[in-house]
């Protein structure tokens, strides 16, 4: 059954309110809506989602290993990674109608032309007309009169230690009452920055201000990896699409030191990599394609990237960015440190004498992924409805989640069809078998059967296992399948066995 | 071999860092004190910990689920916890040697009498006498001339939203030229809490926030539980003991939806649980014990609690608290948030009207562990040094991590004797059986077979499979246990299924 993509997101939304997989952050306070709760169910897709990424980047590889910084890391850091100074949206404020919004998203006009808005951008307003002295006008009313650009930096900034910051403030400007303007928030800025730290708004950096420590204790050798999952947090003047932009994230990452001169094949490697990935537990895969940045798009740091990019509901846009950064984060570090940030091959020569041993600053490759953001997609891919008469014969729809058997909160539902006749017992025998199999599987014995399985459509279960009368006879159950919606019957100690083959194929 | 219990914590450390367990934040920047960096081991430990935890606690439960919410939450959140007025420590500065430190820590005299000190605190400094007029001195140069204590809050405060707060103060601040002192500050405080968030002191609160939408789309009844592993943060005044305290770390809390009247028996039930399952992963299971607090000692809103403490090398100190917070939680978020936090029982009368159907607010047990703590008790629990003659057959120290092969970073490390004659090439066929079955491995060929050996004691690897002549003309290999050092011929087919078996065991 074909959903308007204008409705998917809300049916998508709903659904995850509905089922446990995503609520909106302290929600009976009003929520913020800047932030999200991941459900009962959010909490295990997510988990799953991640150890999937770490299993195939870290795991399954010998050339990437781990990493899991701390999310306060010294102001040094964003100083030298350049996210101090330059980690900023331009913000412009509406004279007309007080918006304030970011001005590299705001509606385009020609420079120059005479603009017609409403005063106070209030319907039945004066009409003005006013010329645009910028490229663009405020996205709320339309006004040209806008107040200066300024740069918003998008960084949590906190303080650390024991110190009042606000009596410090306090004390410095009763004591500087001759200052004003700029000169009193110079001051005050003063006092701010003597204790502040910053949330990361990426994970990236740690590998970079971690590389000498972690090639060293693990003995590797160029080309390798470090990989890290975790929250980021920004500031984000625009948070839009649920869960696609929002003020706390989750993401994952992994920074690919190579020799200088290789970056290009490992790009490509890696861009390849990525996409064969997201692409393994989707169910439509050409909803992902790769774009190359342009190259007045690029990163002053990258000297190629490409987005892999997911098709929204609300059309193309960002998934994961894998960037060749060239060795410009090791180098700033480096120098901003004091502390040299570079490898030493014996094996090989120096290009530039000829003569054995080559030092060098490694360049890097990095699949900078959303978590959040993928389990949004895969949400989006999973959503299905079709139309199967109810129990009683009568038109319905039934929406699935047609979730990876990987990703799936649960993976087994196990269901004894009614609540008596020892078939509970025999139900949570076999629900026993699979706790102990690590399997996260749910007993349910709430509602008729048909409620049950739809229940369990909703939330992604690929297989539910009934337990009925022929069970206590001849120990058999039945196994049904999601999708198809197609049950066998197997025996019942054979359950484990036949699901985890099932789970084990990607 | 004994170890002296005040290097223990010295060599934990440098192993630590050597190993690549845990590294310093920030370290070529000088280090963030507070903070720490978990290495490509410590991510592995960590990971393997909590996850422990989430199948002990969500996993193999019916009647527990899981919850990841956001780390900053609404501000009113910490307004009806109570944690914006009263979670805090008391400061003091001593007016003798600039020191600030806690008062509830700080070293106890009594009050009254005469105290000798030096003055500034240092060496060859006038000698002061004063009186005591409080029940402490300071803790650095014991002078009783000290400022009035003050109350820090320690939850880590940020601003959220497109707000320039340090712009808005200066407007203030040059409006207001009039106010002084206390009235300044107030309306420092005033524009600064108008876009407040503050990071969570402590996972717990989102489990009572959430508790409606929790118990409703999983349709729980109570008893349940809600169960959450994360980062909290607290600007702590004194950072001490490596990771033991520090100012991020990650937390395991559950918190256990109980009837009234049913929580003596519901805490006695968990604070057994947690304790057990603490000690199925530890070497010396008699270092863990049980503390009941004193009514004293007892928080406002709880009518017992436990604490779960282990021998650290300095002591016995808290690992986990096991509280019985009543209904006091669910109660506050109710009065603040004006939605009712209460669960209905049909099947119950109502014990005070006896009419059938019971209304109640439930009570709550809240085991809460600490994640990064529990990571350092096992790693001291785990460190172990014995005298075994090296490869010449002259005295040295063995070094091993007896970590729980459940916990273990690298489960097999799959080695071959030497770098030629095929050997790579089998080794990594046994690797890749490893990879496909989800079981972390790590193929070695640096440095001779013995230094391997003692590099995988160190790490913690609990199974060393060497490839050698033999496996190419009969297709075995050594499996070598790390605690007992025994080695034995298997399958290298079979390698795989042997693994799993030991690790199936806890």
């Amino acid at each position: 059954m074909a959903i308007q993509e204008s409705d998917l997101m809300q049916k998508i939304v709903s659904l995850s309110k509905r089922r446990g997989f995503v609520f909106q952050s302290s929600e009976i306070y009003g929520g913020l809506k800047s932030a999200y709760d991941y459900g009962p169910l959010g909490v295990e897709l997510k988990r799953n989602l991640m150890a999937e990424w770490w299993r195939a980047m870290v795991h399954e590889r010998e050339d990437v290993v781990g990493l899991d910084a701390s999310i306060i890391m010294h102001p040094d850091v964003w100083k030298a990674s350049g996210h101090l100074a330059g980690f900023s949206d331009p913000l412009v404020d509406c004279r007309n109608c007080k918006e304030r919004f970011r001005a590299d998203k705001a509606p385009k006009v020609e420079a120059g032309t005479d603009i017609d808005y409403l005063e106070g951008g209030k319907k039945g307003g004066k009409k003005l007309k006013a010329k645009a002295e910028r490229s663009y006008v405020c996205p709320q009313c339309g006004s040209p009169d806008l107040s200066p650009e300024r740069q918003f930096n998008l960084m949590f900034r906190s303080n650390i230690g024991p110190v009042d910051v606000l009596g410090r403030i306090t004390e410095v400007v009763e004591r500087e009452r001759n200052l004003t303007g700029a000169d009193l928030r110079a001051k005050i800025e003063e006092v701010v920055k003597e204790s502040a730290v910053y949330l990361r708004p990426e994970t990236a950096q740690a590998m970079f201000v971690q590389f000498l420590n972690v090639q060293q204790t693990m003995s590797m050798k160029v080309p390798f990896g470090i990989a890290q999952m975790g929250k980021s947090f920004r500031n984000e003047v625009t948070v839009e699409h649920f869960i696609f932009r929002s003020c706390e994230f989750e993401q994952m990452e992994m920074e690919y030191f190579c020799e200088p001169g290789t970056q290009g094949q490992w790009l490509d490697y890696w861009v390849e990599q990525r996409m064969a990935w997201w692409r393994a537990f989707a169910n439509n895969k050409d909803k992902f394609r790769t774009r190359a940045h342009e190259k007045a798009e690029l990163a002053h740091y990258a000297d190629r990237c490409y987005d892999i990019e997911y098709d929204y509901p609300w059309g193309w846009g960002e998934l994961e960015g894998v960037a060749s950064r060239t060795d410009y984060d090791l180098k700033k570090h480096s120098e901003s440190s004091g502390t040299k940030l570079s490898y030493f091959d014996q094996n090989k020569n120096d290009p530039a004498t000829g003569k054995p041993g080559y030092r060098y600053t490694p360049y890097v490759i990095e699949p900078a992924a959303g978590a959040t953001r993928g389990l949004l997609v895969y949400l989006i891919d999973a959503y299905h409805e079709e139309a199967v008469p109810d129990a009683k014969g009568e038109d319905a729809t039934r929406v699935t989640l047609r979730l990876h058997p990987r990703l799936a909160p649960i993976k087994v539902a196990v269901l004894p069809l009614v609540k008596k006749d020892g078939m509970p017992e025999a139900a949570r025998k076999v629900v026993d078998t699979f706790f102990k199999a690590g399997i996260n599987v749910r007993y349910d014995e709430q509602h008729a059967i048909g409620k049950r399985y739809r229940r369990h459509d909703e939330a992604g279960t690929p297989y539910c296992l009934t337990i009925d009368g022929q069970t206590l006879t001849d120990g058999t159950v039945t196994i049904r399948d999601r999708d198809t919606m197609k049950q066998e019957r197997i025996a019942a100690d054979r359950a484990l066995e036949v699901v985890q083959e099932r789970l084990r194929k990607i």
